[in-house]
């Protein structure tokens, strides 16, 4: 299949990358920053150019999308609007986009965080645009059934970067342990499911 | 108590009134259109001044919000910014708003909907913005504990609204059998929490 990971520079879209070549795949780097296409998952104008760029695609993957932590109090409207207009509309968009670019039959798999679900305290921005995500894609899925598949991959908390903030690295799953519950997404037959990632598959 | 009631002049929140009025509660009604106070969602102003005039509350109870239904090919833009705009940030701002004009100890109860878990074809912004609100109020609770409870009640097919369309009522749910989770949600314990309100308690 041809891909289009979208977050490809990062600890996630790294490891999803390899592991898709690794499974004989192309793919087709993007991301905001890194080597590969740039797109702004918050710019549909840059979503649109992106598709426009890349081609025929089999699959979208979005490791990327930002959103703010913060407790309630201490988060303005902007926080909202940055987390809603990146990391959730920046992934509706990636979708919405992507049916023109992507055949028939492909998929979308997209990306919420355990926190959605299991929250901590100054996650509620964060928590807020993953459960919009989870819901987006379960919903979109039967508007799409029978032409393309929708999915989300909910990670826990990367190992690599408990890591990099001097914490050790369990709790946690590795990056490489991560890549392979989107290489099933992209490769399943599954749609409208939000894939639980806390441990190696 | 005395409790806010925004969307009072609603199938739903007309029933929690009553409710809570029943169980001894003050209400000071509020909603887009109908009797009460004046106040839009979509209008972080509206809410701003809505607070201003009503002075002291011991709870806030949100029946209101909209949110555009439509497959995912049929929904433009504006649809999903109106969506976040109105039931999304509409609920998230009532409570942003509200810490500064309800009592510590007091609660906030918003509304979702069973489609955020068990979509339908063309309900994929519906879903979207009922599972924002839900991981939003999960999160916040967290950040207001000790303070302030939140919760959300997520109503099955309201019952009146299955007959309005000329559909048998059942499956569906009657309002006065909905309002008492709300009712439960003000008086209870509990915060964080999702209440699936698809059958009498």
């Amino acid at each position: 299949m041809r891909i289009l990971v979208v977050g490809a520079s990062g600890t996630i879209g790294g490891a999803v990358t390899d592991a898709l070549e690794a499974r004989g795949h192309e793919v087709a780097r993007a991301g905001h920053s890194g080597g590969g296409l740039r797109a702004d998952l918050a710019d549909k104008a840059s979503i649109a150019a992106l598709y426009r760029t890349v081609g025929r695609l089999d699959a979208v993957v979005c490791t990327a999308g930002v959103a703010k932590f913060g407790a309630l109090e201490a988060l303005d409207d902007a926080d909202f609007a940055r987390s809603i207009d990146n990391k959730m509309m920046g992934q509706v968009n990636l979708v919405r986009l992507g049916l023109g670019a992507v055949a028939p039959g492909g998929s979308f798999t997209l990306t919420s965080g355990t926190l959605t679900v299991s929250p901590t305290p100054g996650t509620c921005a964060v928590a807020m645009v993953g459960g919009a995500v989870e819901a987006f894609a379960r919903a979109a899925a039967l508007d799409l059934e029978g032409r393309y598949r929708i999915n989300v991959v909910s990670p826990g908390w990367v190992a690599e970067s408990r890591v990099k903030m001097g914490l050790e690295p369990m709790p946690g799953i590795w990056a490489a342990d991560l890549a392979e519950y989107y290489v099933r997404a992209v490769e399943g037959e599954e749609t409208g499911e939000t894939l639980i990632a806390e441990a190696p598959l």
